[in-house]
């Protein structure tokens, strides 16, 4: 048994994905939440750049007192998650490996498309946690640079022209090589799920990274032994390093919770 | 007679705008630019947020021994000007008041569209600077939060879909509003201006807040006897605080001059 916090962390409202799971299959978890909101999005900046972001929001994070980390930020799952492993004295895991054990599991002709950001697309690292877990699967990635700044600005509703057809456009290029699964390799990207569904049709599974490593860190807490009593209560703080105003409006809808005058910002430059 | 270089500052490609005229109007003036495109984009971050970059980018801009500043950034333009003015003991100039004064030059019906991105429309500066030269006249803002990202990944193109309808989009209010003149407040914008003038028609003048500044430059200069001598070919340096190569690719379009191996990565955190 172990009440400390779970650590959260994600550029901005692509996590919360993580936290709605997390706080379905987990209710009696502690959990912090860190969105680096001043300096979202991540996804087009250089792995220098992502890994130093990366080592002062988990400074930021460390400031608790915590028993586990989650990476809900593909971009920094795929291009930082070994140096932070390494870097902390506690579980932390990124989304990455959750969703590529799903995509296998669920793939029947073998071929694995995968979408998220310039960053995470460039890494390889779906590519190589899916080939580590299977030599035999085949796997296309695709960037999908314009998803984040359209769900960000609400841009997620099924016949809309402007997201529909940027969609198919990321898309076109997976459905042709014939791919039956799409991993969904950034966190944001949930929110586009019913309109990647149309797309897609019935013959693609869709896995959501930001889903699959909620599931993964509750296996692991149980593993460990670091699960809360189930008979409490988790509560949720939030912390931004931009206004909290904005942050809390998207993040109310986000997570179906009103989370007003919840979040605190603070300034990551200190870490 | 001064051959001391101008610095030009924004957040990634946009104020290469205001380059390209410096280039042609003052073909003789050394320019070193800064673009942070670590933190791009600046448009949805709060005031605070953006003084404090604004600050860190002037201080490496002024690690030169500069003649004078042109902050070629809407959104640092109309919420950190009069700051950085305050603080810095040369001449900074911002794309606000330029464009403001040309605006009301062409406007009939004195009623003076702008837009721009969220920060800026916020600060409502480009209204305090049109009414302050004249009280007659009537001002409507709108944010396009979505020009900078789709701007950034290359949609320009008259016929794509998802640029008109975005476009059309924001502009539909101030054409049923019924402006004469619109004020493009983002120096990424003038790279839509065929998109925009299509869709206001030929009865409304754009106004490109990127281009006026490098001709105030230009009038400044010269009133205080600070241009370089007209025999000499000025040089160009371009700063990136991510990747220089990305910068470099997409800098080099934008200019029409190849700017390859040209850029140097600094840490502007340092600043």
């Amino acid at each position: 048994m172990d009440t400390r916090p779970i650590g959260v962390f994600d550029t901005g409202l692509g996590g919360l994905t993580a936290v709605r799971v997390l706080r379905r299959i987990l209710p009696e978890e502690d959990l912090i939440y860190f969105g680096d909101t001043a300096r979202v999005p991540y996804g087009g900046r250089s792995r220098e750049t992502l890994l130093k972001y990366a080592r002062q929001d988990l400074r930021f994070l460390r400031s608790f007192d915590l028993k586990a980390v989650l990476i809900a930020c593909g971009t920094v799952s795929t291009t930082s998650l070994d140096v932070l492993q390494a870097e902390n004295d506690l579980p932390v895991i990124g989304v990455v490996e959750p969703a590529c054990r799903r995509a296998l599991a669920v793939t029947k002709n073998r071929r694995v498309g995968m979408i998220a950001t310039l960053a995470s697309v460039r890494s390889g690292a779906y590519e190589a946690a899916l080939r580590r877990l299977d030599p035999g699967v085949e796997v296309l990635g695709h960037p999908c640079p314009l998803f984040v700044p359209l769900v960000e600005n609400g841009r997620v509703h099924p016949g809309d022209v402007v997201i529909e057809t940027v969609a198919r456009e990321y898309l076109e290029p997976l459905l042709e090589w014939g791919c039956d699964t799409l991993i969904l390799g950034c966190t944001h990207y949930p929110l586009l799920e019913e309109i990647l569904a149309g797309i897609c049709g019935p013959g693609v599974t869709l896995v959501s990274a930001g889903e699959e490593c909620a599931f993964e860190l509750k296996r692991l807490l149980s593993a460990q032994g670091l699960r809360a009593p189930e008979d409490r209560r988790g509560t949720a703080e939030f912390y931004v390093s931009d206004q909290a105003e904005d942050f809390e409006e998207a993040a109310s809808l986000f997570l179906a919770e009103d989370i007003h005058h919840m979040a605190r910002r603070i300034d990551i430059d200190q870490y």
